[in-house]
């Protein structure tokens, strides 16, 4: 029990480096791999949800596009939960770009994704991205440091 | 294996509909009963994150004096995966109040709760609540009927 503990968070983590990469490399198929085709996303922007892997495509492929430079795109405070076929995993979101002066324009978004394996291989089923808003003004608080 | 499934479902189900009576009662041991004591929230105001039962129920606390009448609190769309251990749940959230006139004041968020069974017993590990923004304003969008 827990060997398959360690190798299913081992295998996670692994999943989220080769996403927040893709991500990095603005590279959509590399991105959406890691999709279960009924994923259920809440994004942080936008709308309140998409449904499956073809709306959620669409989304992330603006998404990618509006990146104003090269992106920075990093997960900090990452824990995990794993057992042998579901874990979950949360995170907070380094997320901005590089402009070509070297400057960088960043915010802070927090992450939970839940995943399933199927076939031996980890796909991501739902996951949640956000912003915290202040209630008195409804601004989302994006430029808080952790 | 089918029947672990089941179970777990609807003692999820079980749980969420306990979670949300309280919040509607205002009462708040019994909110926090059904958290881990190491829980992390991402709650949808103010910051980022809550790390541990005791600073999440301080602010709970506050939540639920800011009820401007009698509570609405009902999830919709609700989605549950589960295994023997380990259960994640996504749901729209319809929050709000009825104030004297019994006129509704109600927005909707997204809300997501990771839980692990422990000594026989379902407590949420983690959870994700948010409303999304809009990227250009940077407001929340809580008015949206989804």
């Amino acid at each position: 029990m827990e060997t398959h503990t360690a190798n299913a968070q081992a295998a996670i983590q692994g999943m989220l480096e080769n996403w927040t990469a893709a991500v990095r490399a603005q590279d959509l198929d590399g991105v959406m791999a890691h999709f279960a085709p009924e994923v259920v996303a809440f994004d942080a922007i936008l709308q309140f949800q998409f449904k499956g892997v073809e709306a959620y495509r669409a989304h992330y492929a603006e998404c990618l596009r509006a990146f104003p430079g090269t992106p920075i795109f990093e997960l900090h405070e990452l824990a995990i939960v794993a057992e042998e076929n579901m874990a979950f995993a949360r995170f907070l979101v380094r997320c901005g770009a590089v402009d070509e002066a070297g400057k960088e324009d960043v915010g802070w978004t927090r992450g939970t994704v839940c995943c399933v394996k199927r076939d031996g291989e980890w796909r991501v089923a739902h996951e949640h991205f956000s912003a915290p808003f202040d209630p008195e003004t409804l601004n989302a608080i994006v430029n808080l440091t952790p």
